[in-house]
């Protein structure tokens, strides 16, 4: 990793697991190599992902330049997962089939220190699934992304069990600022670094908070933008996953800038789409110097 | 619902299942109405539907307003269904694991008063399909819509089963027009309202039957616009289930004006799928009211 | 098919199978022929195919003018299958679930004489993938796609069987230049027409070599295009079955050249793929034979 050049000791809590860059430039640039590393490295991403996202998800890994896998059959990890560099999780469209393979593949990732990332999609939908995220976290991921009504129900399952109801929808009735407590306090419980999607996005390893502040509403007009950025986490981490608070920061950022960079452009949530796809592709330096938006809230 | 300002009584002949308005304006505000409703409620509607329709589906349900769960799980039917608003069994790409949940979801709608509406893609294309689709029809859909082809042979499953044949492909070979007394036979012994898509849209409770005849041709080379259009029915529905007849018929109507509205910038059915889904995001009342082409067809 | 205006004798190895015209105008007419068919027939296409392609691979079909069916319950076979004209097989999501159906389905076109086209995607991504695709080349497909590693793997795996090992990803890291002598070997140990895409598309029937240059390099950032192309093959081979190798070729050529038409417009992976099904449907004779690059490798 980059020196830091200003450090910021008032931040600075937990250096073994993450860089502190406080300054937006530092931020960028950190950003940029990332992506940069993506683009010249085009890691393997294995996604096990919800029927709705696959194409969206993949065309968002392909366009940041990293090679992703939609393989899930339980008869193929042991050849398979091992040659990726992360794993992505997604229980969007979770059936008992699906979640023998998604566990698999998730403890051959941790025995083989592949850094893998859960979307706990949904969590709170039913018992079962949230019975199947709680399972999942155990496993180790190296990131957990969600909107902010599902980290808040994740981080109540492992802390006050008893008050967790199954609530509606995969929207979040919550703002992504109400959820960092209940974030920092799954980061702990998981070992996990988490990542709450919102107006602001929030990332915390349980004691340092990183806001990233790109992205427009209408995204969340798009279906699987949430699963895409997840995805795309799993990229940035593959690159770098000792820095795994950098690498979820920086997808999120870049994700948000490129949902800024289309919206110049579109006119409503499927142009959005496209012109945020293309704008990935394109993404130069400069323009991501010039709109990535992090700060330290902790 | 609406006072009506100028019954007609010639064709107000279920006054119980709906309302009548012949005069377009009266339509148009109908369906604008049901679209704010929409915006303004954000039902949650889940879907059980193809793997091939998820993705325009769920950005068609968003576009409108509505809030898309593509969840199928026998396990969190229990927990998942009765928090909906409405449900979207699509039996496109059926199979034998997937059609208990259909039927699970479909019946603890029935008995929580939910209204579900069904889509019998391709009904005749096997005995087994077609057997699926009567045992969800006996599950008491509030909608049942489908093309022609497909309005036909469910139809005749239930009035004429000797004569109902495995036909070929997805596609319809009959005009919807030519469906109107199969549509109002299968209304009558199904207790659905049941809607035709073609050139001119028919909805029928079995006794009235009303025309909507937005929509361009280049619509039908966009995979799933059936299925997402039975989708919007469905969260149309989910904000009236009283009146599911003209919820049906504004759903059409406004799928159809966006149609046409996209159809002014697109230069083939990519981009037509693109400027639609924009277009239905940005739908405004003048629009709207502008283009709707309902007619009282009985 | 049309008479050969001007043979040549050199590279007319097998006239039983294929017709050989070396002349660009010529294999520009026979591709606009084919295409014209296709749009005429309206072919019924069948796809069993993995859960990422599936919108883009019936949008490809149904812009082409064919008639794509996503079916792939076993219990529909016996009903459906004999109704259409070629069947599209693709193993990117391959579980041991969906296998009896690929199997079933390919037996019964064999059986029926209805050609079928198999892509072996990422055919050595696992023993279980490995064993699962050279069963289904057993079953004779006309025409077996892929892109330079996986024919290549899938060559070795009947030619050489021990030398096959277990490989990353499911992008090629062979040019397709240099899978020529096993996609011969495999067209003659199969029986199948055999294709191989790349910066040239490589088809040949065991001897004679044809190489379609068109196509963009983006095309590749655009996940399932190979997989589109591949089911594009089995709408062209619909309409022409006895000349499989014509068919392939076209269909590559045709998919190639409305890439080359999109990227006029487009600004990114995402405008592309909009920009290229949007040309595919509009593709009229002058634009296509203006474009078509066609010619003889052996």
């Amino acid at each position: 990793m980059e020196q830091q050049t200003q450090p910021n000791p008032a931040t600075n809590i937990n250096p073994k697991a993450t860089n502190n860059h406080n300054q937006p430039s530092s931020w960028a640039k950190k950003a940029w190599r990332l992506l940069s590393d993506v683009r010249a490295q085009s890691p393997l991403i294995q996604c096990i992902t919800n029927f709705v996202s696959m194409d969206l998800m993949a065309n968002t890994l392909l366009s940041a330049g990293a090679s992703p896998a939609m393989l899930h059959s339980l008869e193929e990890l042991n050849d398979f997962t091992p040659c990726c560099r992360a794993l992505c999780i997604n229980v969007g469209t979770l059936t008992p089939s699906w979640l023998p393979s998604m566990k698999a593949a998730a403890q051959l990732c941790s025995q083989l220190d592949t850094p893998w990332v859960l979307d706990p999609v949904a969590v709170s939908a039913s018992g079962f699934r949230l019975k199947a995220c709680m399972e999942l976290v155990e496993l180790k991921p190296a990131v957990i992304r969600g909107n902010g009504s599902e980290i808040i129900a994740l981080s109540m399952a492992f802390t006050q069990p008893s008050k967790v109801s199954i609530v509606k929808g995969t929207d979040s009735i919550h703002e992504s600022v109400d959820a960092v407590e209940a974030a920092k306090l799954l980061a702990k419980s998981s070992g996990a670094i988490v990542a709450v999607s919102g107006a602001t996005d929030i990332v915390t390893d349980g004691n340092q908070v990183v806001g990233a502040h790109n992205g427009v509403a209408l995204m969340q007009k798009i279906t699987a933008t949430g699963c895409s950025v997840t995805a795309l986490i799993a990229a940035f981490v593959a690159v770098d996953k000792i820095h795994a608070l950098d690498a979820a920061v920086s997808a999120l950022a870049v994700f948000g800038v490129t949902g800024e960079l289309g919206m110049k452009n579109a006119k409503g949530p499927a142009s959005l789409r496209m012109h945020l796809i293309d704008a990935l592709h394109g993404l130069d330096e400069a323009a991501l110097e010039s709109h990535v938006n992090i700060t330290s809230l902790s």
